[in-house]
């Protein structure tokens, strides 16, 4: 079954919770292995080797310039683009725009990952300028969510912020909970030691980055790469001894996840 | 028993080496895991990624940025800093004095360690713009404590120097050795493949900046943390089938470390 | 037997491929090991941390700075320089040129590793200046080979390159070629998950800089270092659960690497 195939089963916006998220999310998978999805990624100096190796342990293919006369070569060649405002020098400052207008000139999408704008006021303001360029899925955390919605994250918030923006939002956490103004899924995977290994939450936002490659549906594609991440979590938890193991067995676990696992693990709803 | 009370019962500054350190060593542990204290990193670009890693599995909270913008809303928000001169790009030497007037202003304690001042002569002076800030500690290797001092490092030049600068001074290495100018404690544990994974001892300063924050005494703090780290090391190299394996179980044994493997473990006096 | 009798033995350039290769790469690891070789690397944001453990884990001795006003101290004192523009910021762009200076002045070899340069004309531009300083060895994939060379890799053109060039030109892939204009090795050993691994090519050609500073032939540096990176990863395969696992594996194997594996896996002619 095909990605669109499971979604057209189950059309209607309210009820995306009947969607098959595991056939859907193995699709996906399936689909990044074959085409070995370019995703280039401006990305945080902490968070650089781990989005690469968890979309190459995914089957995809990573860049990651930050070079400003470079990105818009890079940007223009990839699937698809992921903006990370974890570290912002001067180079990521002047290349975040120009990456942005590449991909939208080019009809890629791009994902925006707007961390810790809840404490830094130039990044709050960076984020929103970014967010006029409208990607086409945000993912964030709830402090992040507060800064920017000038509200706490609930469902009704959520899905408020989403239909304002026109975007689908991902908020991550215990729980990750994914909008977009009419359609609501709430994911249940994933292991505490995930917040033990430092940008986990921005290299698995890489994955939402490869799988709007391959489906536009911003709100599928979040859901999916969301549920893909907490199972690989869950599978890594079991082999690790601690933050330092959990992160191999994490890349491991994503490499090898297949619908089995994700049929036998997924929690979402 | 808290670190004060165990810290009270040995109080004479000479008889430090009669301190019970695993005890105190686990309390600051066990602290930073309930209180998950903030530790601002202003650290090398191949320490980064580590440095997190290494305040996460401890328990603490880790931030990394390095733009001369942001430092001061981070670097007021931590409980603690971290100053490493491993990389020196524009931004870094902008934002390390803001970051060290923010700790100070707030009154939070900051940690210098001057990588590879040795290698090259602007570090060597920056390093010594830095130590008129007074850290709380300076963690160093020989080549670079001697570049610094103007002597070799043995005990007494050790001490005399930590007396002139008014702070704790760590020397790092197969022993360890920690002096504030009045006491003295040298640490025996550690192992060989410590110095065989980039950046560990950047990491291990991370965790003395984390202890700093809890234990406003950095002769404490830094022993501590020093012990913390060793033991830490020799659990993992049991493990380990080299310096790649080593690595992640480091961590793991930080993230697992408890009174008992410190009190079966400690060799410092 | 040492490296240099092991070459005696069978000098005739046209020959090179019935060289003790085993042998040869069995006493430059030996060599690296009891010399603590220093290598500098000027490499890419993303390469940095595998470089500096890649090189410790052989034995030698790393460095990373990127700093143009210490990058002629950091240099000089080294006894190889690694050049890989994968990051091209403003601060690396400065330092390439003095750094190469450096080490032409003292006598050490250098070698380049032009990444991406098929995805971004100003790579290409830079990498071309670069070769006018004649590297060591030059290091690439096929896709950056063809951007440079102005035709597809194939024997005869891979020769050619390297007699145009006046240097090695080592080209990595499944199989891994070695070329010098004279001389011709091909190394089959390797393993599919290296490419699974964010900058393992990159960090691999660490090695080649490590070994050229001990053995002045590129050629024999080149395919020495090749070969007992892809025997090593072929060990570390035998262990790893995916590409997560494989990285610590491969630097343990490095780390342990010796004659016997050698001799027992070599493919190379």
């Amino acid at each position: 079954m095909t990605a669109e195939a499971a979604l057209t089963q189950d059309a209607a916006p309210a009820e995306s919770s009947r969607c098959d998220w595991p056939a859907i999310t193995a699709e996906l998978l399936s689909r990044l292995r074959r085409e070995s999805t370019r995703v280039h990624a401006i990305t945080n100096a902490a968070a650089q080797v781990l989005t690469a190796n968890l979309i190459l342990a995914a089957g995809g293919t990573p860049s990651l310039t930050i070079a400003p006369e470079e990105i818009t070569a890079f940007a223009s060649r990839a699937d698809a683009l992921l903006v990370n405002l974890g570290t912002l020098d001067g180079d990521r400052r002047a290349a975040i725009p120009w990456g942005i207008a590449a991909a939208k000139a080019q009809g890629k999408p791009w994902v925006l990952d707007p961390v810790f704008v809840d404490a830094s006021p130039p990044r709050l303001e960076l984020a929103r300028l970014c967010l006029a360029g409208t990607p086409c899925v945000l993912r964030c955390n709830r402090a992040e969510f507060a800064a920017l919605a000038g509200e706490a994250a609930a469902h009704d918030s959520l899905s408020r912020y989403a239909a304002a923006l026109g975007c689908t939002v991902a908020l991550t956490g215990p729980t990750d909970w994914v909008a977009d103004g009419e359609r609501f899924v709430a994911i249940e995977n994933g292991h505490p030691l995930m917040a033990r290994v430092t940008a986990m939450g921005c290299a698995a936002t890489a994955l939402i980055a490869a799988f709007a490659a391959l489906e536009r549906d911003g709100f599928v594609a979040a859901a999916s790469a969301l549920l893909a991440v907490g199972v690989a979590a869950e599978v890594a938890a079991e082999a690790a001894a601690g933050p330092g193991s959990f992160a191999p067995a994490f890349l491991d676990a994503l490499h090898g996840l297949d619908a089995a696992a994700l049929r036998a693990r997924a929690r979402i709803a």
